[in-house]
C-alpha cells in the first residue's frame, strides 16, 4: 500500500539496516530522542498556553501566513550586488526549505525595472509577425484553450555568478538561491501559435514583457513548439506579481530571463532579434574577449542546502544532510556526496518525485564526530552529464563571465559546527 | 523532449485534432482571440503605467503575497454552520484554483479550539505506552531521522456534509472546499516507533494534539507502520500554524481529523481508546439510530470546480470545464463528465501527475450554445470503485449522517451562464 509511485527511482534508499549500520539503532535512540525518567522536562510537565486557551478563529487569516517563529525564512537581497532594489534580485531561502516544491511566497524574484503591478482586465497577449492571422488575447481568452500542469525548476543564468572568481557569498541562499520549482498551469504555446497560423518562413519567436524594462529574448521556434507554456497559475493559484502576473512564458530547462514575465506580445520572425538582453547581457564573456551567446540550457547542478552557512550543524552523532539537484536536460540520475573534499564519494538518496527539468531532493545520513568536514555534492543527469568542478569550468571559460556557473560547491564545517563557503583545489 | 513523465496516464488526451473536431479551429481562433484591425484596443494602443514606471523593488515583499486583483481568492467560513469561529472551518477556494497543488495560504483549516500558536523550541513529541523505551523528541531530534517527501490530499470527513439532505450551499468552495493537497516532508512514523521498540501486544496508536482541544484518535498499528508520516514541512516550508506547526501526523487517504495537528504525543496500546472524537463525533449515524464507526478511508470523489456557482460561464462557444478527483484507496483511473444530467457521459482528460492518494486534475473541453446545462463529474479509482450518486448513498446510509458524502455533485448552468447547486433524480 505504500506509495512506490511517489518514491525515488535512483540512488540509494536508506533502509532500517543502513540506519543500524550507521550506528544509530538502539544507542542512537537515546541520541535522537531522550529516554524517559531522566530529569523532568518542563516542556512536557508544564501545561503550555496553547494547550490551555482557545487559539485564533477562522476570521483571522483569510489568506494564511507562516508562523511568527519562521520570520527569518524570507527572501533576501544583497545590497552591494546591484545598483538599485528595482533592478535586483531577492534570493530563495534554500537553506530552510525541503522537498521539491518552492512555496510561492519564497520563490526568488529577479527583475530589471521592479515588479509590474498589472491589472489583468487591461492586459493583452498579442501574436504578430510571420503568422497568417495576427491575434490579440485577453487573459480570459487564454483560459479557453486546453491547459497543462507541469512542475519545473526556474534558474537565473546568473545563479552562483559571484562565485566565478572564488568563494564569496556566505550562504546557500545567496550562492544558489536564484532557483525555484513550482507547478505551472498554462496553455501550450504551440496551441496559441497554431491558432495564429505560422508562416513557413517562421523560425524564431520574441516574447516581450509589459514591465517598464520591456524584457525580450529570441527563442528558437523548435523550443517554442516543443514544451513552452503560457502560464497563468503557479502552485494552483494565480501567478504572483513578481513572477509575471497575470501571464508568464515557461521555457522548461532554459535560463530564467527567457521566461518572460508580464507577457504581452510574441513576435514571430525568421531570425533572432539580437536584443540588448542577448548581446550586452546574458552572454558569457570568455578570457579572449569573445562571448558565448544563446547559452540557453541550464546544465546539471546541485548544492547541499543543509548544513550550509545559514544552517550550521548542531548535533554530533547522527545527522541528515540534504540538498537539491536539477538539470535543464532532463532528470537527475544520481547525486554523490563527499565529506572529505573529494577523497571519498557516497551516493545520496534521491527522495520523492523525479521529474524532467524539476528540482530533485537528496539526502545523505551520516555520523559526525566533531571533526572539520569539506562537504560537496555532485550531480549526474539523465544525459550522463557530470557536474564539473569550478576549476574545470574556469579552465574552459576563464574568469570573466558571471553566467552559467554550475560548478561543485564546497562547504567547510568547522569543529564548532559552523559552515563556511570555501574552495579547495 | 516533451515531458511524458509528467503527463496523464488515463482518460482522453485532447489533440489538435480533437480541438478542430470541437469546432474551434480557424473559426475558433476568432472566437478565442480577436483578429487584428478591428477597432483599436486601448489596452494595446495606450502605454500602461506598469509599462512606464519602475515597479516595487526587492525590499517590498520578503515574503510574497498574491496580487491585489486576486483579493477575492481567500479561505471563507460560513457563519451559521458553526457555533464559533474557533471551532470552525475555513474553506479552500477550489473554484479559483487549478493543478493539483494547493498553495499553503489557501489550504482549508478546521479546528476544534482555534489555531494553537506553538513555540517549536518548547514543543515535544512523546512516545509512550506499549513500547520498550518511552521516548521524548524535540523537533530538531526528528530532523535527524531519514525524511520522505510525498504529495497527498487531505479531506475532512464532513466535506460535503451539508448536502446529505439536499443541495444547500451555493459554491464549490463551501460544498467541497474541505480538501487540499500539498507536498509533505516528514519522517515515516515507523522509524520513530522502531526507535521506541514496539511490544508484541501493540495493536493501536493514539496520536494527540497540543491544542486546547487535545484532539486524539485511535489509529490501527498496521496503518501507522505502512505510510504515516510525522511531517514538519508542507510545500517546502514549515507547516503553517493552522496545519499543525511544528508537527502533524499524515495519514494518507484517511479522514482529516486523524491527521492530528500540533502532534505532541503518540500512545501505543492494544485496543482502540474510543475517544470522544470517534464515539460522539466522526461516526456516521444511520437511519436506524446505529452508527458506523472507524470509517477511516475517504472514498473516491470528484467535483467540477469551474464552472461552479462562484465561477459562472462567461463565454458561449468553446469552453474549458475543470475539476478535481481523489481517492483514499489509490489513484484516479478515470473521470467522466455529463452536461445533460446523466444521459450522455464523455471521458475527461486527466492532466499532470497521477499519484496515489493525491488530487487529480481533470479537464473537459466543450462548446456551449447558451442552453441550460446539468453538469456532473463521476470518478472511478484504481480499485475499480465508481463514485455513487447521492441517492445511491442515501439508500444505504439514510439522511442522519454528516460524514463521508462522496456523492456526485450537480451544477445547473442557466442560459445566462449562472451556476446553481441543484439535485436531480
Amino acid at each position: 500500500m505504500s506509495d512506490k509511485r511517489q518514491g525515488t527511482n535512483s540512488g540509494q534508499r536508506a533502509s532500517r539496516r543502513d540506519f543500524l549500520k550507521a550506528g544509530i539503532g538502539l544507542g542512537g535512540a537515546v541520541a535522537a530522542g531522550k529516554a524517559f525518567a531522566a530529569e523532568a522536562d518542563p516542556a512536557i510537565t508544564e501545561v503550555q498556553d496553547w494547550n490551555r486557551y482557545l487559539g485564533a478563529g477562522t476570521d483571522a487569516t483569510p489568506y494564511g501566513m507562516p508562523s511568527e517563529h519562521e520570520a527569518e525564512v524570507v527572501r533576501r537581497n544583497v545590497r552591494w550586488l546591484t545598483a538599485s532594489t528595482e533592478s535586483s534580485v531577492n534570493f530563495t531561502p534554500l537553506h530552510a526549505l525541503d522537498g521539491i516544491i518552492t512555496p510561492n511566497g519564497l520563490c526568488f524574484e529577479r527583475h530589471h525595472a521592479g515588479v509590474a503591478e498589472v491589472d489583468p482586465a487591461q492586459h493583452r497577449l498579442m501574436i504578430n509577425g510571420l503568422v497568417e492571422r495576427p491575434l490579440v488575447f485577453t487573459v480570459d481568452d487564454l483560459k479557453r484553450f486546453p491547459r497543462e500542469n507541469r512542475i519545473y525548476f526556474l534558474e537565473c543564468a546568473a545563479n552562483s555568478g559571484m562565485e566565478w572568481r572564488g568563494a564569496q557569498l556566505n550562504g546557500c541562499q545567496f550562492t544558489h538561491g536564484m532557483v525555484h520549482c513550482v507547478q505551472y498551469t498554462g496553455v501550450p504555446l504551440k496551441r496559441i501559435l497554431d491558432e495564429a497560423g505560422l508562416k513557413t518562413s517562421a523560425k524564431w519567436i520574441m516574447p516581450e514583457g509589459a514591465d517598464a524594462a520591456g524584457m525580450n529574448r529570441s527563442v528558437p521556434l523548435e523550443k517554442a513548439l516543443d514544451d513552452c507554456l503560457v502560464a497563468f497559475k503557479m502552485n494552483g493559484e494565480a501567478l504572483r506579481p513578481e513572477q509575471g502576473y497575470p501571464l508568464r512564458l515557461v521555457v522548461p530547462g532554459w535560463e530564467g530571463n527567457m521566461w518572460v514575465k508580464w507577457l504581452r506580445r510574441i513576435e514571430v520572425g525568421d531570425m533572432p532579434w539580437h536584443t540588448r538582453e542577448e548581446t550586452s547581457k546574458y552572454t558569457d564573456l570568455m578570457d579572449d574577449g569573445r562571448s558565448r551567446r544563446f547559452t540557453w540550457v541550464m546544465d546539471a547542478k546541485s548544492v547541499i542546502t543543509s548544513p550550509s552557512p545559514q544552517a550550521p550543524m548542531i548535533h554530533k552523532g547522527h545527522n541528515v544532510l540534504t540538498g537539491v539537484a536539477w538539470s535543464g536536460r532532463g532528470m537527475i540520475q544520481k547525486v554523490d556526496i563527499t565529506l572529505d573534499g573529494g577523497k571519498n564519494w557516497q551516493p545520496a538518496r534521491i527522495d520523492g518525485l523525479s521529474l524532467p527539468r524539476a528540482l530533485h531532493r537528496f539526502y545523505y545520513e551520516f555520523t559526525w564526530n566533531g571533526e572539520p568536514l569539506l562537504m560537496q555534492s555532485r550531480a549526474v543527469d539523465s544525459s550522463g552529464y557530470v557536474q564539473p568542478t569550478k576549476d574545470e569550468l574556469r579552465a574552459v571559460r576563464g574568469l570573466n563571465s558571471i553566467y552559467h556557473n554550475n560548478g561543485i560547491q564546497t562547504w567547510h564545517v568547522t569543529n564548532s559546527g559552523e559552515v563556511e563557503n570555501v574552495e579547495i583545489s
